[in-house]
């Protein structure tokens, strides 16, 4: 950030009176920008034991397979920005969403939100950011093209609990390789 | 927002190609600026069975009592953002966390993400933004006080999973009362 959304002036990074931590702060409206971290929302579509997979069409990792997921939009609730996502990128609709996963991305400042519901019917197609949509069981994931870690360890899990009859909730943090 | 955090120029509202919503568009180098829902950490310190509450010295709600909770930050995980906030408004320190519930806030752009976890010790006191600390069992908490919807909901929901035993998880949208 370089200058004040409100003003148009400089902004400087310093830290504010009452604060600890350096912010974006205008030198002539002295309005503080705060950044904080972003929420992805998404969806597992399950159909009969099969997950509903979108192959990327946009950048990053384009042409890698996911689940239906998208920046959470103002004005909207988790459950609904799952709902939305799901019909945007794979004009498919779903019911009876329970929240699944939360993955904490650090180092990219977001935080995943994965539901799983019910796929409604067969009716799914690619919407405009991918290229193919296709349902798969558990032997049939490309697991090796899945585009996030986010998503392969979430899948994991639906498929391990799908598989006990029980599913829970699971949380963890994705962190990348490099540093470690 | 009204001009661009990149290079300073005005923005205007309007649909970007490929996109649904109205987004705040740089005239001058077209930078699209998102804006997106922030997400409120929290947590509800428990020292057996009774719930540490801070009463706020800010505004919104000044006066009136919550749990340790604010923004979280960037580059830190739901947890992190759990206990710092813990620790800034209370200078409590918890472990054991387990996350409790999901509030939506969809007419403030805003999701709760609370979190219940083991107070270490009793040794904790009003932070900056708090005007006094306490710790409340369920028949002591100012119910008619409580400063925010979400937090009078986990609570309730904190006490009641507390007496039979078994910790769920609850999600849930607040609304506001008007125009309902």
């Amino acid at each position: 950030m370089n200058f004040c959304s409100q003003c148009g002036a400089h902004v400087t990074y310093r830290i504010p009176e009452g604060d600890n931590l350096a912010r974006a702060v205008c030198a002539a409206c002295n309005t503080v920008h705060y950044e904080n971290p972003k929420i992805i929302v998404g969806c597992i579509p399950d159909w009969e034991g099969q997950v509903l997979l979108c192959r990327r069409a946009i950048e990053p990792r384009s042409g890698l397979w996911t689940v239906p997921a998208g920046f959470m939009e103002n004005g909207e609730t988790t459950e609904q920005g799952a709902r939305r996502e799901t019909l945007e990128e794979a004009n498919a609709r779903v019911d009876e969403l329970a929240l699944f996963s939360l993955y904490n991305l650090p180092h990219v400042n977001q935080i995943y939100l994965l539901f799983r519901g019910r796929l409604l019917d067969r009716d799914f197609s690619a919407g405009s950011e991918t290229l193919e949509t296709s349902l798969f069981s558990e032997g049939e994931v490309p697991w090796d093209e899945i585009a996030f870690a986010t998503v392969r360890n979430t899948l994991r899990y639906y498929f391990s609990d799908l598989q006990r009859g029980s599913f829970g909730f699971h949380m963890g943090t994705v962190e990348p390789m490099r540093g470690r």
